[in-house]
């Protein structure tokens, strides 16, 4: 789990001792790696949680919308987490994301209709059309993972 | 990482197609677990992704409040998913949780605090402000891992 202790002593008191503000160490491709994992497992496990909602195995449906406007939000920082450069190192992202940057936007904008469409079925609180929105939203999953992602090793 | 495919080639489609709505086959600790950890897993990964971005690390200040907000969201349902039996198999939930409910109770609702005086700091974009309201949360995770939570073994 992500050890806050430790930076909170040196970093977070130096931001607000000494007004330091965040001034990236411009493009450091581990970080920008880590950074996108976070943001991945964030989303992974909204949907997994609602996965586990729909699928009767928790009884909290009222957490749907969070974990919706949750992924939600995170759906659109994927426009700006593949950086040039961040193939490099642990990461199972493919050079063709590079490479085919329009084909890429085009299945990263799918997965975000298809999030916003998942907010707006949770919100109504019809679990058909939450099912049937998560529905889409796997297959926009797949529809990144499959040609953008390496499999894992 | 999740797996969503398998899934909604089964019980969404099932959901969509019969109208299976969340049933929840009452309280089982091993899916109780894997639930909670999803949600905690998503706290610990939009606070990383805070705490990335307030040191630097990556220039995405702008995903901040996105990171703050689904906190918070998650930070209400810690409410939820502590349900007695819970304490049973792959967690490192200590009985003490079900033995002192109202401890539990208070340091949640410092946590929960917290993450509201986050959001607020996020949306008001004072960098100063945000690593302050960081600090809190940082010291309110540590106020329910060290009382009630087990060691990694």
């Amino acid at each position: 789990m992500f050890e806050l202790r430790r930076f909170l002593t040196l970093s977070v008191l130096a931001a607000v001792l000494f007004g330091v503000t965040a001034a990236p160490a411009a493009g450091d491709p581990a970080e920008d790696i880590k950074y996108r994992q976070m943001v991945m497992n964030s989303i992974g496990s909204h949907i997994g949680a609602i996965v586990a909602v729909i699928k009767g195995k928790v009884p909290y449906g009222a957490h749907i919308v969070g974990h919706a406007q949750a992924m939600q939000a995170a759906s659109r920082m994927l426009d700006d987490i593949f950086p040039p450069g961040s193939a490099v190192g642990l990461t199972r992202a493919k050079p063709d994301i590079w490479q085919q940057p329009e084909k890429f936007k085009a299945v990263l904008k799918a997965f975000q209709d298809a999030s916003i469409n998942l907010v707006q079925a949770a919100e109504s609180g019809d679990m058909g059309a939450i099912g049937e929105a998560l529905g889409v939203v796997g297959k926009s999953c797949g529809g990144c993972h499959k040609p953008f992602r390496k499999p894992k090793e």
